[in-house]
């Protein structure tokens, strides 16, 4: 097997972006992980806050939210700029060389607007193909890519995309060219056995734990996505999956959860 | 002197930016010019109008507009989210490989906030250094970028910054790697003898004559501080200037200012 770079791909979610000084530690450590490294950012509470403040009602059909061309262009707003702009800003402060980016920059994510039978989800989109070969360009170049959750279809159109998804997509796509740990942060210290205990983390989890787990019900609702995307971006060559508090960016002996096959 | 790539440099206004068919008739332009270019933008009235929406009243000192924190979130959003990424997914539908940024992406531009003995303009900045070897290099790589006027000032700090300065300093700073034409497009077919006739067209504009027009009162107002702006970057190194609708950028005999030292 051929020596391949190290790289660290890190998705933040909401609970971070919605408070200022959490956000600024979380970018002062990010800033400060040894090698190449990419940053996806989720949206956190600002959009819904902008989107009631003019005036626009969050469409749900079936109970799940619609991204309409009002909300899109809300979601564009906060997420490219706002937000984007912000971290972009911090993570140069802290002498990373940050580049925000939409997946229409460069044309780095393209996706498909999701065609579902019974349900029109508006401008969403699922990713279709990642330029890894620009992406790589520009990470060897020196540039530490800032992605936020909007891609585009090619032909014009933004979509609004899960952060989560794009995380590990460009997880995958990287790993044709680096070896990757895909590390997600959010502010639990990992998968717990008991959701009520943070002492209860799971150091380590494989599928047949996770069948088990599943089985008995103690692993439930949002966390199944999220470790199936998980086992799915192992299989397609992502290296190391860390899940937990983005104290474990810089304690290698941090707890958190290691999803392994 | 050595033979040096060509590149164009194009300034598009509010105008153009509020006009969604002019955009798009701009952009399917824009994205045909030969060889390396770049485009800034400047805001048109959609941040005016989100700052009204959610109840900013405008700041105003000795008649100048006030960039306060809140406004500066409201021109982040706008510039660097819904309108820069809205013109990269239409630049990317028409096969140019375009990349929005602020002056905070890999630091590509850096200003100091503006410090006036008198009159405090809160977060606007006066560009002060532009990464010239990063953006020859993503030129080089054969991305268009794409800037809207937000910089930063490496302390984490965004900044609401002219976008006419913001061209010419780019266009100065390109001019050390490439042989530079900055085109300032406008809705006008270029500088006008009479303000109230648009066939009156001043084909070449140099310092003899501009001396005239001023003494005249031909010329005044917003026009004298854009010109200064131009002698300026043609004495720094840039090659040529044109003035004029973005026809010009198409046509090589459609009317327009050329200014010349």
């Amino acid at each position: 097997m051929q020596n391949k770079k190290s790289i660290t791909v890190v998705k933040i979610g909401g609970n971070i972006i919605d408070d200022a000084q959490e956000l600024k530690h979380f970018l002062a450590d990010f800033a400060k992980i040894d090698g190449l490294k990419v940053l996806v950012h989720g949206g956190g509470k600002s959009a819904t806050k902008m989107a009631q403040s003019i005036g626009l009602v969050p469409q749900m059909i079936d109970g799940r939210r619609i991204t309409d061309a009002a909300m899109l262009e809300v979601v564009v707003m906060i997420y490219a700029g706002q937000i984007n702009k912000d971290i972009v800003a911090q993570l140069q402060a802290n002498s990373a060389n940050a580049m925000g980016f939409s997946g229409a920059d460069g044309n780095l994510i393209q996706s498909d607007k999701r065609n579902h039978p019974t349900i029109d989800y508006g401008f969403v989109g699922d990713v279709k193909k990642v330029n890894t070969p620009l992406l790589a360009t520009l990470l060897n170049t020196g540039i530490v890519p800032v992605f936020c959750a909007i891609t585009h279809d090619k032909n014009g159109q933004l979509l609004n995309t899960n952060a989560d998804t794009i995380a590990s997509e460009l997880a995958i796509a990287l790993s044709e060219v680096f070896e990757v740990t895909l590390s997600y942060c959010f502010e639990k210290p990992g998968v717990l056995f008991d959701a009520e205990d943070d002492s209860s983390v799971i150091a380590k989890m494989n599928p047949a734990l996770y069948a088990k787990l599943k089985a008995e019900k103690a692993i439930h609702s949002g966390m199944i996505p999220k470790l199936d995307n998980c086992f799915n971006s192992l299989s397609k060559g992502v290296q190391k999956i860390k899940i937990g508090h983005h104290k474990m960016l810089q304690d290698a002996n941090a707890v958190c959860t290691i999803i392994e096959l």
